[in-house]
């Protein structure tokens, strides 16, 4: 088992009507509040309505609009209403692109550079205004790590930052808030939970047995509760669990004792670039190919233990365990909606090249699972075609 | 799902060398530092040694001899110190023991009144100094969770107490300390990792999937590899997941969703208290007569559930399984070299009914995943002999 720290401090109240705790829960930084949400659902649920009404004794300065894929021109408004106002506090309000755009409007307000090269080097990164959050969709796990993507669309780059002062001091998390989510945002958002667990299951570790057998529990939660989801938007049981399990995987826990850099999301970080396309649904596309592309004498056996503990497969010979493992994850994703190929999507083979190039540029793919180049991206993405 | 709260906010060092840390991990709260510590196998393994040598920098008052079971009288001479010297921060180096005493005495040194009033009533605690630990035996969790046990031998009381500020605001867990364990105590300490899991996972709430499977996770890390690490005493995998598995067994991740009393812990309080016994070994010997007390229409799915997630028992007919995972449990105990029976271990029927009497005063077993009256826990108790 490798070395590890793990401090995942954030202040987590879960369940229904915890948003009563959000006073509670900034006091403690200042009266000053700038409150960052996305597109407006939170003002069709009531959300917005109620947070404001439970602020009405703090200074609530607002920032609306931040996109899917957050872009790096809503974090730079952010950090201009910072700097003017001098906020005390981040409140985000919405789903893991409103927290990653408050994550670096948080750095941002201390940094007297553009915001942009916090994202492009997170060494740069310094004093970080305290961040709390409302999460309203289960997927990127943002309300309780030091992680945020920011997109920048002139450069057609989507890049991973982090700081251990970005991991929210405080998060509310109602299931109930998820209700209304659209199924292809709940599909989606699974899909990216799996792709988390999956970029920390497959590494070459194998001591650290405790974090893989939390990591198959997290999956077998997604397999359980999405499909329910997806029929019952209302059942709270699976939208408790899948809003738990979003939290847990991705807070550092799945990794502790393990290691090793990811590849998928660096893939899809390409297709998110260059499109724009649902982060989730990029995951979906491209994960059980990059599975079918590494299968090999080295990866059988955990992909095997993958088959036998998530998807209970029998099967005695470990290459048709691992193959009906990766026709079952590709099922999955199918069964819950979300288109499989990139042709469905209006993605053709005419930037593959360039995306390939992106990926292993900005990422260490030789310290993932299995190393890849360029040939070896480019080849899983065109089999997503 | 209930609501939960999660605020587990620790900073865990985790493996080979981490004790280097320390300095960096005290540092923020002050130079006096109070270190509490045992019975002097950290003088035997050169932990005493190392410590000092890396506290070079911070003036160390000391604290010896907390005895396992701590002791009231230990905490009041830790208190006096820190009063008298001004004390910054509380480092405990050892087991739950030493743990445990530190953190009464880190919130006695606010209290004008006797530190027992702190364990008899935790609503009396207030403020509380910074604890820093060092973990030298996988058992009780206490490196980070807010629980603390303190026993008065002139009352023969043996009782819980708890702080959200007592969670140690940082704790380095080194496996290797674990090497020179007595094959007794890494049983022992095992027994109570299982125990505070069953605690948790026996209980009436079904809709915690995830808190379910974690704790599944939990207990086959412990049945994997506490016989290994009795075999090879220096096997590192072993003993960084049963490290691990203490740790992560009672930091209130395995509650997250759920909730109710516990039951066996209550029960050994007593045995404790009256026989200054192990605390695993009068866990071992209860769980299991427990267990089959309790087994009914009302609970054999979770103890089927429980043998066929755990134990791989395959046994068609439900009360075949529960039975056959008791059965497993109190084998897997046996074989870990645990004496089985409370005769063994020289208590005999005397003080039952006064142990069931108190038992049942000083806990709310109405609250437990079975309610429980004094005859029940003298029927249990009765089975232990």
């Amino acid at each position: 088992m490798n070395n590890f720290r793990y401090h995942a401090y954030t202040d987590i109240r879960f369940g229904k009507g915890q948003v009563a705790c959000l006073p509670e829960l900034l006091a403690p930084y200042g009266k000053k509040v700038l409150m960052v949400y996305g597109g407006g659902s939170i003002r069709k649920n009531g959300l917005y309505d109620k947070v404001k009404e439970l602020l009405a004794e703090f200074e609530v300065f607002e920032l609306g609009g931040v996109e899917p894929n957050p872009k790096i021109t809503s974090v730079r408004d952010g950090v201009e209403i910072c700097k003017k106002e001098k906020i005390d506090v981040v409140l985000a309000v919405g789903g893991g692109s409103t927290i990653d755009a408050a994550k670096v409007i948080a750095g941002g307000t201390f940094y007297e550079g553009d915001a942009w090269d916090l994202v492009a080097d997170s060494s740069k990164i310094g004093k970080v205004l305290p961040i709390v959050t409302v999460l309203t969709l289960a997927a990127t796990g943002s309300e309780m790590n030091k992680n945020a993507v920011i997109s920048n669309m002139e450069l057609n780059q989507k890049l991973g930052t982090a700081s251990h002062d970005f991991i929210p001091q405080a998060s509310v998390c109602d299931p109930e808030y998820l209700y209304t989510l659209p199924a292809k945002q709940t599909a989606a958002g699974t899909a990216d939970i799996m792709s988390h667990i999956f970029e920390q299951y497959f590494q070459k570790n194998t001591e650290a047995y405790i974090s893989d057998r939390f990591a198959e529990s997290l999956l077998k939660a997604c397999i359980k509760y999405c499909p329910i989801a997806l029929k019952e938007p209302e059942n709270y049981e699976a939208r408790s669990n899948l809003m738990w399990a979003s939290t847990q995987a991705l807070n550092s826990l799945l990794s502790c004792g393990k290691g090793g850099a990811w590849t998928c999301h660096p893939i899809e970080h390409e297709l998110s670039a260059y499109y724009d396309i649902t982060h989730g649904v990029g995951l979906a596309i491209v994960t059980p190919r990059w599975m079918r592309y590494i299968l090999s004498e080295d990866t059988v056996d955990k992909f095997c233990e993958y088959g036998r503990n998530v998807w209970n497969i029998a099967e005695e010979d470990k290459y048709c365990c691992a193959n009906a493992a990766i026709d079952a994850t590709e099922q999955f994703f199918k069964d819950c909606g979300i288109p499989m190929t990139l042709t469905e999507i209006g993605i053709d083979d005419s930037k593959i090249v360039l995306m390939a190039e992106d990926t292993v540029k900005y990422n260490n793919l030789k310290a993932a699972y299995v190393a890849l180049e360029e040939k070896d991206v480019e080849a899983i993405l065109r089999a997503c075609l």
